[in-house]
C-alpha cells in the first residue's frame, strides 16, 4: 500500500471554477489519460494510453466550455480511468478492469486485494471527497446544485457503428435526462435516453453517490467522441449543449412547481 | 469559518475494531453529548446538554456491545447531535436544529450560511468520509459490509408514552428491517417496522448515503432508552440483539439464494 502515499489528492482530482454561482455542478470522472509514476503505464502502449479505453477523449474540454457557459464550478479526474474508473464503487471488476473491449491491461492482470485497496485509496475515495465537499458545502449554504457528468463514447464498439451521438442516461430519477432529451430536439443530434449504456450497466455510480442521497437533479451526459475530437469542436459542443441543460432544468423546475400546486 | 479549524476529525468520530472480520459494520450517529469548545454549549442547561435532545442515551454502549458480538467494527460520533445531527444532510433544518421537542435551542437559532457551513466542513464531512473510507476499504478488500445503525427513543414524547420497545427501520431496501423484526419475534420485545420513525421523517440519512450507494444490505436499530439506561442493560441488550441481527442476515442470505437459484 506504499504507492498510495506517492499520490496527493490534487495529484488526483482537479477543482476549476469552485466558486461559481450557477445552479449546476459539471463532473468529468474520465477526463484524464494521465499514467501517474506511483501506478506506471500498466504495460500499456503510448497508442494504447492515448485510446478511449484509458479516458474519454474531448470530454473535458466540453466539461469545461460547459463550465464556462453555465457558470458553474468543475470537478475532474487527473488519472486515467484504467488506473481506477471513478464510475465504479470498489467492488466492481470495472473499477481496475483487467480488459477493455479488445485489449488486455497486463498492470490490471492478477491483482490483490492489496493493490484495488491502495488505488481505492490513492484516487477512489480523495475524488469522490473533492466532490462531497463542494456538494456538501453547497448544500450548506442553500443552494443544492444540479449534477451533471459529461463523458464520451467511442463511434465504433468492437467494429460495429454507432448512430447515436448524444446519450442521456439517468439513475433512479429520470425528470432532468427526460427535459434534456426533449431540449436537444432543436439542435439536430440524434439523441436517445439511456444510449449507449444505462444505469444497467453500472455506469451511473457517481449520480447515485453523490446526487441521489440528497435528493440532487442529476443526469449523465455521452457525446460521441468523433464530434468533439477538437478543441473548437468541443467549444462548439458546448455552444450546443449549455442551452440544452439550461432549458432542461427550467422544465423540472416548471414541473415540478405544477405537481407541488 | 475559523471555528472548522479547532476541530480535528479525530474529535469528531471514532472508529473501534477498524480490523474486526465479522460482516457486520455498526454506526452510532447519535453516541455523544459532547459540545466541543469550537461551537460551545449552544446556551443549554447542563440538564439540556444530559438530555435526549442532546444525543441517543444508551445508543453507544449497545453499540460497542452489538460490535463487540458480532466482532465489527464501529463508527461513532465525537459531538452532540445539537452542534450536527450526522443523520441529516447539510441542507435539512435538522441537521442543527433551532427547537428540539419542547426546547428552543438558542445556539442555533439565527444560523448564517457561514456557521452552517463550518459545522459543517467540522463535523459532516469527516465524520462520512472516516466511516466512508472503511466501507470503500472493505469493499476493495472483497468483504461488503453490512450497515447497521444504532439509535434510541425516549420513551415519552411530548407528554405521551410510546410502547413500541425495538423500532426497525428501512430506507430504500426493506430485506434486512423485515427479517430483523422477523428474527425479533422470539426476544419478547415489542418490535416494529419502521416505529416510532420512519424513512419519511428523513431519519435514513446514513443508510442513503453510505449503503444504498453500493447496494450494501442496511438497516436502522431504534431502541426505547429506558431499556438501555445503565452499562449492564446495555450489555443484556446486545445479549439480544446480536443473535437477531445474526439471525436476521442468514435469512435474507438465504432468500437471496432462493432467489438467484
Amino acid at each position: 500500500m506504499g504507492t498510495a502515499t506517492l499520490l496527493q489528492p490534487q495529484d488526483v482530482v482537479t477543482l476549476e471554477n469552485p466558486d461559481a454561482a450557477g445552479p449546476f455542478l459539471i463532473v468529468c470522472e474520465h477526463a484524464s489519460n494521465a499514467f501517474p509514476a506511483a501506478f506506471g503505464s500498466l504495460g500499456l502502449t503510448e497508442a494504447q494510453q492515448s485510446a478511449h479505453i484509458a479516458w474519454d477523449p474531448g470530454a473535458l474540454g466540453l466539461a469545461r466550455g460547459l463550465a464556462a457557459r453555465l457558470d458553474a464550478p468543475l470537478v475532474a479526474a487527473r488519472v486515467s480511468r484504467l488506473i481506477y474508473d471513478l464510475n465504479r464503487p470498489p467492488h466492481s471488476l470495472g473499477a481496475m478492469p483487467a480488459r477493455s473491449e479488445t485489449h488486455d491491461i497486463p498492470g490490471n492482470a492478477g491483482l490483490t486485494a492489496e493493490d484495488r485497496l491502495a488505488r481505492t485509496e490513492a484516487v477512489y475515495l480523495p475524488f469522490h471527497a473533492a466532490l462531497r465537499a463542494l456538494i456538501a458545502q453547497r448544500l450548506a449554504l442553500g443552494h443544492p446544485p444540479v449534477i451533471v457528468t459529461v463523458h464520451s463514447f467511442t463511434p465504433l464498439w468492437h467494429g460495429t457503428p454507432r448512430a447515436v451521438e448524444f446519450g442521456v442516461i439517468h439513475d433512479a430519477d429520470p425528470s432532468l435526462a427526460l427535459a434534456t432529451v426533449a431540449a436537444a430536439r432543436s439542435t439536430g443530434l440524434r439523441t436517445e435516453l439511456n444510449q449507449p449504456y444505462s444505469a444497467a450497466d453500472e455506469v451511473t455510480h457517481t449520480l447515485r453517490l453523490q446526487a441521489s442521497p440528497f435528493g440532487l437533479a442529476n443526469v449523465m451526459l455521452e457525446i460521441r467522441n468523433d464530434l468533439i475530437a477538437s478543441p473548437a469542436a468541443q467549444e462548439a459542443m458546448a455552444d450546443t449543449l449549455a442551452p440544452v441543460l439550461r432549458a432542461a432544468l427550467h422544465q423540472t423546475e416548471t414541473d415540478q412547481a405544477g405537481t407541488a400546486a
